[in-house]
């Protein structure tokens, strides 16, 4: 029998890449903020304070992501759910994302419609509009999704705002990605709540533009740890921080599944990236807005310290190391 | 003797993501519109006219370029102008770019340094700065730009504005790319020109802001062939396009290197992509802008033909077919 491209186990060379970009874009909404949608040589989005706010990351298959752990709906939720907690971290809100998608000739393209599927749903509930992108052949599954912001008029939050007196604060999960992980690693399925942050994270993504309008001096994504993390502001902002872990937000759930792993779960939430929780330092004059848990201080000095020692557990992730 | 990262033939995994990331972004100039560069969460950007124009597009090792082809800054150059001409198209300016890199472990870290120095180079030229992105692990070299711009108060121009009685016309290189593929695919290395523009295209980029202010009416950038991306015009516009051959701008030298493969120069300008020229429609009664070119007519109906007659030669790119 002749292949045919509308059957749901079509490659996406089969379909090809006009037909794929049309079945995915087609009907698909789009907020205030896209002027100019996908179809162009490029996008028009609002830019409403006159500054657009920026960032990109790259997922691939194998290293960022397994499509035998999570289904091509988590992996575009997760893709679009990085980029916006970037935005958050910097106190913008989001306006619209674009996709480059690079993958296989024999992709099937039930798979391309189950990320867009994911990339649509993430960007749709938090406002952005999926306004363009790319689609290539390439060996691996590799998604760039670029994400644009708006800061309503506030200054951006940076890492190096922080200052001696500070008090550091965190709101989101802490810990659950890496517990999700170590759990799939083991084969296990189960439990759905640590699994399920591993697969698609859910970063308090208010709590950034929220943390902004506070005060906030300085402020980043949990991504490659808390620890890790921090390191960039004392970096950046030239202070020490050190974080008291008895205050350390673990919820108890953690605490259950690493003993039954005979990890620690104290470990996932200083070390543990991909929960895309955010941190901050607030003037200590300050109320700390709902929702943030204060867990250590800044002081002067360099390097981040766990009750005043330097930590001597796993760090977070870099790349090629 | 052990591994030293500072020797030129380290690799970025000797390297690592973070000190790699410090060595192509140490010292980048930046230009007015970055109002904070690399380095944070995410970048901010001035968006003068309230509006950004936002594209994106990725670049696959062994799809898009070979380094046994391209040296790593004409690569690096080349993924940033495929992506600037998509501004031009709808007479932005560039703003800033945001690059995604996915590479192997053992990519030597002077690959990486001379793809940034491209992507800086040409960037720099058009007055964009490099504000952000991310660098990952991948099975081969992807490069994903986003590339943002200003409309400096015009509306952009849609592929969708063509309307019958138009006056369609290119300015820019036509052909010349396909030459250098067809040079560079028999297993020579000039002449230089034609190669040179296989490596690197030079699209007119302030012929597409130029146009917009001189009333054009559609435009696109060439990358599928002029065919290929008149066909998108005709559709988007609900219009017939007739290209009339005679008055294609074909250059002297391509007759002379298709003569010598026994190919057809205009066949060349008529389907190849990657030159990046640029194609436009302009209300008849108007003067066209100082570079452009007349080369056919915009009527009622639909599809794109060439004296009249369907095209039957090779036609544009599309990815997996």
């Amino acid at each position: 029998m002749p292949a045919d491209p509308s059957h749901s186990s079509a490659t996406v060379a089969q379909l090809g890449e006009f037909e794929l970009i049309r079945t995915v874009t087609t009907g698909m909404p789009q907020p205030r903020t896209t002027l100019l949608g996908p179809g162009d040589d490029a996008a028009v989005v609002t830019a409403a304070d006159g500054r657009v706010v920026a960032t990109n990351d790259v997922l691939v298959e194998g290293v960022h992501f397994r499509l035998d752990w999570s289904t091509p709906e988590q992996v575009g939720a997760k893709a679009v759910a990085v980029n916006l907690a970037d935005l958050a971290a910097m106190g913008a809100v989001p306006t619209a994302v674009l996709i480059g998608l690079a993958c296989p000739a024999d992709t099937p393209a039930e798979v391309v419609q189950g990320l867009f599927t994911g990339l649509k749903k993430e960007a749709a509930a938090q406002g952005a509009g999926i306004v363009g992108g790319d689609m290539v052949t390439a060996p691996v599954i590799t998604i760039s999704v670029t994400a644009l912001g708006d800061m309503e008029g506030r200054d951006p939050v940076l890492r190096s705002g922080a200052q001696p007196g500070d008090v550091l604060a965190v709101c989101g999960k802490l810990g659950w990605a890496a517990a999700g992980l170590a759990v799939l690693g083991r084969g296990f399925r189960s439990p759905v709540a640590v699994v399920g942050a591993q697969r698609t994270p859910e970063p308090p993504y208010a709590a950034g533009p929220k943390a902004a309008a506070y005060g906030a001096r300085s402020m980043i994504d949990i991504s490659d740890g808390l620890i890790a993390d921090l390191g960039h502001i004392a970096a950046a902002s030239h202070v020490a921080i050190d974080v008291h872990s008895a205050k350390v937000p673990v919820a108890p759930r953690l605490h259950e599944v690493a003993a039954a792993l005979g990890a620690d779960a104290l470990v996932w939430a200083l070390t543990g990236g991909e929960d895309h929780a955010l941190a901050a330092t607030f003037p200590y004059q300050l109320p700390l807005p709902s929702g943030w848990t204060a867990i250590g201080t800044v002081t002067k000095g360099a390097g981040v310290t766990v009750d005043g020692r330097e930590y001597d557990g796993v760090h977070g992730w870099e790349h090629w190391k």
